[in-house]
């Protein structure tokens, strides 16, 4: 496999279906998730181990994951709210965990009930859980900190609380943390601000990504400004699709195409094979005939002489 | 008047009118720069000194310019493709003509129908009508490059060719250059690279802005590009109405009201009250309700304690 400098980390089957109320079909998943990996996306969130009465559409996240686990070189990541999920995603094989810790503490009771010191201590139980594992059964956790650049409800988030949570989740065990823009609050300049931050707190090998939503269009800014400080895995969402169920007027995940489009006129390897990304879109398209799919390079197509085309 | 940082110009009389086939009244237009300026809006770009023919969309040109130049404060530009329009656009009082050149030679033959040598003739006999009035009466003369950063006819566009061009222009006699992303087929790198070159060139003091389109979504992180290294004006269109009529597939100007957003959550100072801004959104929506308005931070509102509400 040629070098990848940025990798794009897909969070559609995960972040985007959680948030419309449509249901996609476990088989459209997989072919949605076999589509994605063939265009060459290394890394696919692919469901919530969440239980089924909360997110109906993700009740097949099992399922999902066994499947996605048996493409050769896929990463397969999943969201994991509790001790519940994590057994769950051990069973399915992931080999990432993403455990949401919200930085505003209101937001965190709505989304999951819980405190930051009962996400930590539930970090911690996960933890230990996955200690119990052969060394090479064991998959990463990632702590996840939502809300990070700002909160619909308690409005502007102190960045030494997103400081001190992301040194509580390391010390509680977590393999790395992220950062979330869960509200398309953030800006280029607080992008670079933060992960400094957390940088200097963490050190540099424990944040590599982000997670940024298109909420006022700042995305990809958003996106430039984190590759441009040395950030290497971005997550985006086919077609957009996505948001935060639990953050009022929180909509739209980045556009994956529009985002492997930037990276890859810049010069950054992505891996990713364009024209077959555009198949995997058709498949969303296909499958969820009623939901808008956002992005602009799929529409334009690509400039007249691109490397990409 | 406070100080700005970065000088927002609206581009929506001129760009996006002319895109599209529905004409707006006068009396709208006239609302509409009124409402523009009263929301801080520093500089508009009201028409283009064109035969009504080409586009009836402007065919009251004199008459917006007119008008716009009794609003005080406000700086006046229009477009001007021949000495004609330039005789006109003086008889209007206009603060600014901006004088296409297409870097795509292919381009301008299409779009003004002459070559890059007839176009700097015409640019030479513009500023010898200028050169005549009283120095106090003498508008600045903007070389605008378009296709600079590609070209659906030709494809890539030879850097060394938006340089020597830049060059002629200010040989010429023009007070300044401009780059404009025609097409949408710029990228970050791209843009801090192209703008270093003609600065080797010509000067710092002689590009201080750029145009950039949304045309593949990557609007506002070449926006970004272009602040980070120095820019210091950047074209918007209220809505993201606009494109170029003459190359296929290009269309949509970044959005105004996204934009401004972007500037001021970064601390860059625009000058622009941004609920003054959606009053003149409001203007557009009325006077032109078969028309898609884009911009996401008009639906999505500002974030909550924004120091922009």
């Amino acid at each position: 496999m040629n070098k990848i400098d940025i990798e794009v980390s897909e969070v559609g089957p995960r972040d985007g279906l959680q948030s419309i109320s449509q249901i996609m079909s476990t088989e459209s998943k997989k072919r949605w998730i076999e589509a994605l990996a063939l265009a060459g996306i290394p890394e696919i969130e692919v469901g919530s181990f969440v239980p089924a009465r909360i997110f109906p559409q993700l009740a097949d996240t099992m399922e999902i994951a066994k499947f996605a686990k048996t493409i050769e070189g896929l990463k397969v990541a999943a969201l994991v709210p509790n001790l519940k999920g994590a057994e769950n995603a051990i069973l399915a094989g992931v080999d990432k965990l993403t455990i949401p810790l919200s930085v505003s503490e209101t937001h965190s009771m709505r989304n999951v009930n819980r405190t930051h010191d009962q996400m930590l201590d539930e970090v911690k139980r996960i933890v230990e859980l996955i200690r119990d594992l052969p060394i090479d059964e064991r998959p990463l956790i990632e702590g996840a900190l939502s809300t990070a650049f700002g909160c619909t409800i308690e409005g502007s988030i102190s960045e030494d609380r997103v400081v001190e949570l992301a040194e509580a989740l390391m010390e509680a065990g977590c393999s790395e943390v992220g950062l979330s823009d869960t509200t398309g609050y953030a800006n280029p300049v607080q992008v670079k601000r933060l992960i400094g931050k957390v940088w200097d707190a963490i050190g540099r090998d424990h944040l590599t990504g982000i997670h940024l939503h298109n909420t006022r269009g700042q995305g990809l800014a958003n996106v430039l400004a984190a590759v441009e400080v040395g950030l290497t895995t971005v997550d985006s969402s086919m077609g957009g699709i996505g948001g935060c169920p639990a953050a009022p007027g929180a909509s739209g995940n980045i556009v994956t195409e529009d985002l492997v489009f930037l990276l890859e006129a810049m010069g950054l390897k992505t891996g990713i094979d364009f024209d077959k990304l555009l198949d995997a879109r058709d498949v969303v398209a296909r499958a969820l005939p009623d939901v808008e799919l956002y992005g602009f390079t799929p529409n334009a197509g690509l400039p007249l002489g691109s490397s990409l085309a």
